[in-house]
């Protein structure tokens, strides 16, 4: 078997990096990883549970040879990365980012230089944990990877995009490629704003002084606690998901909020044929979401099963 | 081992009726079980799946005989059930229902016959699934069962409520005996609030027709897929609670729009340090519900376990 890369680097060695790092390598798709992490404490744990062959300590060295870049940093850090990155890798190096956000990413690497070829890419896959230890290489198994390519017409940045195309799918992934204003919305109702809501509804139960923290542990089985899940992602990463995608989250904000004052009045009012029409729509659309493969079809989320 | 009840009656044979039923029989809690739905349907697969051990046509029937009923049919329906088992049900029956609001109930049968004992009782467990097939005995195992007792003094009332709550700690759970208006104002952040908000994300995501059904399936598993579970549960039971607690969810509603409203502000100011500070609460809440036992300690809620 061919590897598709002789060398790789992963700058950002947190759950997608260091899950990207071992899908490439339990795929044989990578030959050395070289990992890199503002963080030193961050480069010894992702070298030491595994997840990365070496890492030096700096981006330079990472950087050297590596035939794919990976950048898998926060969004707001990614701008600094890119221009570094274009500035340092080896001449024709495939660059591809992992952010929740495209339109951010693909501004900045637009004024860079072509001697590389960065492909934004959007994995919509993770966990709520955070850190090297928490990656796993089957992540991507059967996810979405999206790609918003930059506006190139040359012929070696559509082979880039081709062959990150090629690499998701050899991690699992359908690839889908789409403007990056349109991924900016679709990723805004399907993940951004349920992340927001969640970390609003947990803020507000921490915020209500008649309910003690210990009761809202206790019952939390009545629905709260999946809310926590997301909610206990990793809170920079979200920070800068928010201030880097802001017109298309106030944007679906918006509509949230409209339907929360229409449910809002309906319970005022007494208005049941209301309520009970919006809530039918959920088991459609879950319906909908377990047939096509992106959730299991096992009632609360396996809670239940033994062990 | 002395059977705690020699007979016992469930009158709506749904999810929870179902799953005590089975509780009380797997833990030798009672001998023979009726089970009683409006529905006709329902009431052959309660007895075809096993959960009763007969399902009578009329509720006279099944009430016969019976020193337990389990009153377990949406909210709405509880004052007028609770009217007819009262008028119906053996001398000196005890009488529990399972409903999640619990303000509704107490004041139905506080003007009922004191010849049985009404314990309002409310297990904070469940899924989102419906029918008598969905239920299973350790569906109350390590969760919380809440008595909000009538206003009773007499020492059989005292007895009975001592009863009840032997028989939720005989099904496995931990007991709490809490007033109603408080139950519903703690369930109302815990339980209430979370479903609305889910079936509200639900309702916004399609009603939104510049991204297709489609793409919020594909690219649910970037958060949207963890609303969809509980906004699958039974629509006519989730009506009945907000038109059966409206006062509590309305307060809680303005707590979580104004929490709401001050992230809407940060995003839009680009107010990077109230984001981080907000988000930083989910880890910890979480670890406490994990560290309590209501929430299992694996990633993703073990969706990426293979099989």
């Amino acid at each position: 078997m061919t590897l598709m890369f002789e060398r790789a680097a992963v700058i950002g060695a947190g759950l997608i990096g260091a899950s990207l790092a071992r899908a490439l390598r339990a795929n044989g798709l990578a030959g050395r990883i070289a990992g890199f992490d503002l963080d030193a404490d961050v480069r010894r744990r992702a070298r030491e549970c595994g997840a990365v062959d070496e890492a030096p300590d700096t981006l330079d060295a990472a950087l050297k040879g590596a035939a794919l870049v990976i950048v898998s940093t926060p969004v707001g850090a990614m701008p600094a990365v890119l221009a570094a990155v274009a500035a340092t890798a080896d001449d024709g190096a495939l660059v591809i980012d992992v952010g929740s956000v495209k339109g951010a990413v693909v501004e900045a690497a637009a004024t860079l230089s072509p001697r590389v070829s960065i492909v934004p890419c959007h994995p919509v896959a993770g966990t709520e944990q955070s850190g090297p230890e928490a990656g796993f290489a089957s992540l991507f198994d059967k996810r979405w990877a999206i790609i918003t390519p930059l506006a190139r017409a040359d012929a070696p940045y559509k082979a880039a995009v081709d062959k990150a195309a090629a690499l998701w799918r050899a991690v699992g992934s359908n690839v889908e490629i789409m403007d990056h204003a349109h991924h900016d919305l679709a990723l805004a109702i399907t993940s951004h704003l349920p992340h927001l809501i969640a970390f609003t509804l947990v803020g507000a139960a921490d915020d209500l002084e008649s309910v003690a923290e210990a009761e809202i542990v206790k019952y939390s089985a009545g629905g709260f606690r999946d809310f926590t899940r997301i909610a206990a992602s990793d809170p920079v990463m979200w920070r800068d998901v928010f201030l880097n995608n802001k017109a298309a989250v106030l944007e679906v904000l918006g509509r949230f909020s409209e339907e929360l004052a229409l449910l809002q009045r309906a319970i005022r009012w007494g208005d049941a044929e209301t309520l009970e029409q919006v809530f039918r729509r959920g088991r459609e659309l879950r319906r909908a979401i377990v047939a096509a493969g992106q959730e299991k079809d096992v009632p609360n989320f396996g809670r239940d099963a033994k062990g």
